[in-house]
């Protein structure tokens, strides 16, 4: 293993921890995906981006080719739909652990969306397939799961509101109706990822069917709503710091009187809640190896960057300078400790499913996103003015983990719900130290000395 | 003074460090600015917004045109070339310490570039008339400077450049020769502000004369560039961030066998290095201003957003949260800290000219934006997704900013240089060391004990 | 007065934010100080050190030699009780703002607790003086004011308990009752500093009179208590970290039905909240003076280590090591800040009064402490072992400063008042944004475009 | 496993990352070891601190009884020579790798320095005990190391000296030169440790036996010097931040002219920087992972504090603060990615001894002790000023680790050899940019666009 280039380059003591836990296959899997995505998408990266017009209409009707060609090789080789572990997904899923797949997402964070997107692994696709697989009537599993499962069509998921403080779901406002055989949406959303690509075929939207329902979290339903439905307003991308991130873009959109089926409710009346519970663990966890890929990635340019001979300041290569080597020293140690909480809390989910490992994910929530922004941070200032710009994959990677910390919860939110976990260890610990207090007092009291209150 | 909107709601108490340093001139005027940029700057940034064309060509063909009519505006009210200080330019300047219009530079902030251009003290148009108003020739003087003064052409300032490590100047490549009464420019440059705006005029060249000078400090020369010159050639803009900050852009210009009169050659053959060095210091004050500006900006809007009725999740309005009510106080205390040293820089200019406040310049150029960048950063996370987004001026803030640890000498050039100054003291402190052990041992023993080595 | 070495050395720019507010007086003043701390207290503190015996129980009845000659000295020179501003105590004051003082205040902090204790500045002492002198009867002053002003007795603020969250003033439990006329004190204290000190003569002791009354603000009155009363029992010296403080030290102190007669009630039943509330402003900034004096001594200190020229590792001096020159740089702008947050609380002191500065107070008190720690780690640091050591000043001065980040209300309790105080901005800055709101529309209209809601 | 206290209350995660790579042996181990701390070590510490006198010179005079009666007990339990790893020592080492150690070494820490004397695993006699079973002759291993495994004397390691940049051990200055059959020793060393114990038999002193050979790491030689011969002067116990550790003392030790027979060298003339060199990696691991033990103590007792009923301050509970329950889940994460790169660091040192395993282990050094100090200044402030005192292990467990931030080399020097280390990746990584961006070009024109430079 230790000869794949990736591993071999970045972290051997990482993948010695985790080396026996890897299956056979997992380990083939792996160094074939290392491989492809090092000698395919990244070299590809600059086509992709060449293929997308600057022009801004047509930019929202691209499909890029050159990804399209990738993914016919991915699933050629048996790179495809790696996030779904079969474990869970027994029908559909591949042979992985979490654990297993965890370690294949940096190597696919290196490469950039594009990787991701090349072995159908991109979200939120991901997340949206393995509502459908464990939720999906057959009808739905028919219809969108597998295009869905085949690269041929995308999706969206449909939650966070327009002047709502949606971070808190019970907030939502959007109205899902039952009218005869007809379900009626109304609801005002914004920051729908892949919202504005053309092979967009559906949305799993999140409203609220039972908004008087003094159960608050037994509110709401998701129902799939077909992209071209009448009634289905794009308004507008939003742009992350200055990027339109299109052909996907994450699209304000106005549900507006829109009728689908009945047989589109997800799971039940009032299941939404319990459905996107089940949806976010080991997403998370894809997040963040894929982030702790990108980080990485900046730590290598970084590495290249100041070791260039071309680049000398005041008669010193940059190299050369005790803080620049520090920062690398300080990057490399901060990625490592993050690879490694992540390594463990896809363990945990293994061992215990994602209930059981909520507070490993929760920390590896938290941690990972600020540590790659810092670590990029710091590459962008080895880079000067061009690490800010469009010919380093630097900003756009900062501005992505930027967003991390406040997607699917901000980062306070996570903290305090750590913090809420920590605290629940106080009554053994107190109870524990009733009885240390207890012998102490006897050992003092048999050695002459005074026991305390 | 502390009836006036944006200091009192801001930092009384910075204002009383400084009040009594103010002319009454000075107190009219920065009364009448806060006005201007409020009630008139600040509302008019939607609409300038609207009048930036999205499609792409005709982005960089716009005159925006409330900024024009601002324009008009802020010359009646005499709130025009603020930069210009008259004790250093008594031809064109208006009577304000470095230490007057530094205030007025935060207000200047809080409007966004708009409100500088409005007033005409937008970089680099003010460096630029700087150098012009200190070395330039009459000639020069009646043809570009005064234009510029009066807010009816643009320009950049062309000197860092592509492949190169040009944040040490004498990295420099462009080469600037005599052809007999012509001087002839060849060059690669990048990040040249200002460069893809139509209403520029002209660029300051800086380049090679004299490269095998033995004095590394005299081979740069500096020349006017009239913008339409054949040869003069705007590749592309530079993204900062995925933004393209168009009409205005940082473009990648390449010089071709340009050819302008000899008569265009700024102070002199060599001289190019003196004129940056001039160039320099205070506008390093101003760009400290105007972040602090942004940064007490975006605190003010984070407070509205934390206190915004409708904004409650998980039971608890934002402002009730102890984490944000921290990130709030400590956002203030380092706005407060970060203004306060920025005063005592300009105060510092005012006293003993930018050559004898280099320190406390330097001190301002790398402490200021990693704060402003700080407080943005946490107000963005108040503003969750809207923050990153174009509806909030929080994301574009934070680009801008970030640039600033990069421009004008990365962070790393100036705290080295600052510590190096430091360390200067070492030989003083330790002189005086020595005299406190000589008078400690005389102690000693006079009182019986022994003295140390 | 930049002729004067401890001014000259470190910050030339604060001092010319501030000269012009100084009376010539206090000009003169300053001036003799520093030259008496430089001259006198720092090479004094080796003796001083030395004639504190190690022996555990002399330590305490010791009072040392070498500081009564320095306050003999120090009154001559009219250096004397100079923290008692003449505008708040026109009957024992100096003619001192507590600007011209906070200045001063640095310059006794590089002088350690000894400089303090020789101009009769320091703390517990002044506060209590300051008590006194607002709120004693004539008797009170003659009998406990005037010896302490003479620097003929030491004295305590009996305020914290063991057992209780006493940051907040309201859980205090010791109970003061009246029984003929006579006064009874029943507590548990500890962190009583000065009480182990054989000069010490009194303690003013805060108490509940009056728990039930449903004004909790209300319950509390101070009693003087004399140090030699029957029933005060010094029960051990706390240690911070490791340093008894000795002959000092901070006590744990239990009063045991002490009896003291009526008069010895400070201002009157009740009055407890109000005398504390009045006693803290100015001691908090003379606090954060002092620690800033401590942190530039740290830095002069680390200037010279690195410069050390026997010091020299790996081939290179310790000043030729990038990380150690930021280290420097950054200390240096941290001090300067603070400094100037400091001045700033001062004079608006000075301005509106402690009640009219709260803000400014408070944020020095959270901010200062916490940058001197950074400043004096970064020197042990470079000091290696024995910067930790007793040899050096370096390691008691971080644990003085560590606890200033408790005393006197921890860090949070500050931040969170201040982060309170800034959110009530809050409705000013939500008019002015409706305000500007209404304009924009009003002008994207005019402009043809469409207004928002 | 899980049922055992410390690791059921701590990390059940990290547990599971390297459960399968414990032998039943280690386990079984490391449960005993688990109830021993919790059940006799913890409950023993406020006896050992009683038996300590408080008078200065019997301080140093003192065997504490009740540690003696530990060490039998533990003996007893075959808890004994824990870190002496048999693949190593395969005559006196116990059959545990460095992996399972270090999860043991955690649990010391969390019994302070008592517990790792407890089990004959305390500093500095392991890397003694390791020096003198790889390198001791036979006379030397029966003589020394056998009563030191046996735990009936006590050593020190000599090398640390005054007035010199020792952490560059070229820069050693005591001089070891053979007289006939003697060998005699001239030096001023100090920070000692152990060398105050009445225990205390021998000292490992380092020196230069051959100052001029031009082989700089070849000039040092390591001699056993008995802690009664003639010359050998102990001046004094240094302290760290007020503390002096007895009764082992860290201390300055003068030798002069100290003569011992020549069969006290170790392993050989010019050896002595082999020596240290093999001494380093493993202990290295162990500080650290007693320090992990350490703060996951303080994070324990700070648990409790905030939620202790009768804390209660401004109508809040202590753990009812954001602001507090955000600490301890930054601390709750700290710990463990720490405790995950001490144990990817220990695997390392399995795999490939401490030679392939520099990287690694140099992270941890510089990453563990900054982290530990960072959560117990948190547990400190959560305590008030209780937790600076003698009444909690926070103020001394403070100290003990800031010291590991300079012993052994300060931060910067590890920090400075990481960085380097990764510098060396930047051959293979540029090499790799060079294939990917051949690739990339054909790819460009292969698809129509213009290759890059």
């Amino acid at each position: 293993m230790s000869s794949h280039p990736v591993v071999a380059l970045t972290s051997p003591s990482s993948w010695a921890l985790v080396e026996d836990k890897f299956s056979p296959f997992a380990k083939e899997t792996l160094a074939k995906l290392i491989t492809f995505v090092q000698e395919e998408c990244i070299p590809a990266a600059r086509v992709a981006h060449a293929q997308l017009p600057t022009e801004y209409e047509r930019r929202w009707k691209t499909v890029i080719p050159i990804i399209e060609e990738l993914k016919v090789k991915a699933k050629k080789l048996g790179l495809w739909n790696l996030f779904l572990s079969k474990a869970h997904y027994p029908e559909y899923g591949v042979p992985l652990t979490n654990l297993e797949y965890a370690v294949m997402a940096e190597v696919l964070g290196r490469g950039g969306h594009m990787a991701s997107e090349a072995v159908n692994c991109a979200a939120p696709d991901t997340g949206n397939m393995e509502v459908l697989a464990r939720y999906g009537s057959a009808e739905q599993k028919k219809k969108w799961l597998v295009p869905l499962l085949n690269g041929e069509i995308r999706s969206s998921f449909s939650m966070t509101e327009r002047f709502v403080a949606s971070s808190d779901a019970t907030n939502i406002r959007t109205s899902i109706r039952r009218e005869g055989n007809e379900i009626v949406i109304n609801g005002h959303k914004w920051w729908i990822s892949g919202a504005g690509d053309i092979r967009n075929r559906l949305h799993l939207v999140m409203g609220k069917s039972d908004a008087s329902n003094p159960d608050t979290h037994a509110q709401q339903s998701i129902v799939i709503v077909p992209s071209d439905a009448p009634g289905v307003k794009i308004i507008r991308p939003m742009t992350v710091f200055g990027y339109d991130d299109a052909p996907e873009g994450h699209c304000e959109v106005i549900y507006e009187n829109v009728r689908v089926p009945l047989s589109n409710l997800v799971l039940g009346w009032g299941k939404g809640f319990e459905i996107i519970q089940g949806r976010l663990g080991p997403g998370r966890i894809h997040h963040c190896m894929r982030s702790i890929g990108m980080a990485q990635m900046a730590l290598d340019l970084m590495i290249q960057r100041v070791t260039d001979p071309t680049r000398k300041t005041f008669g010193k290569y940059l190299f050369e300078h005790g803080t620049v080597v520090a920062d690398i020293a300080q990057s490399r140690a901060e990625i490592e400790g993050a690879r490694l909480l992540v390594y463990s809390a896809a363990l945990q989910i293994d061992k215990f499913k994602a209930k059981g490992a909520l507070k490993e994910i929760g920390i590896a929530k938290f941690v990972v996103p600020s540590m790659a922004l810092q670590v990029v941070d710091r590459a962008i200032q080895a880079f000067g003015a061009e690490g800010v710009s469009q010919d380093q994959f630097l900003a756009s990677a900062w501005a992505g983990l930027r967003t991390l910390r406040l997607a699917d919860g901000p980062d306070a939110v996570h903290i305090q719900q750590i913090g809420q976990r920590e605290l629940k260890r106080a009554a053994a610990l107190t109870k524990q130290a009733a009885e240390t207090k207890k012998k102490e007092n006897l050992l003092m009291e048999k050695n002459g000395f005074k026991a305390q209150l």
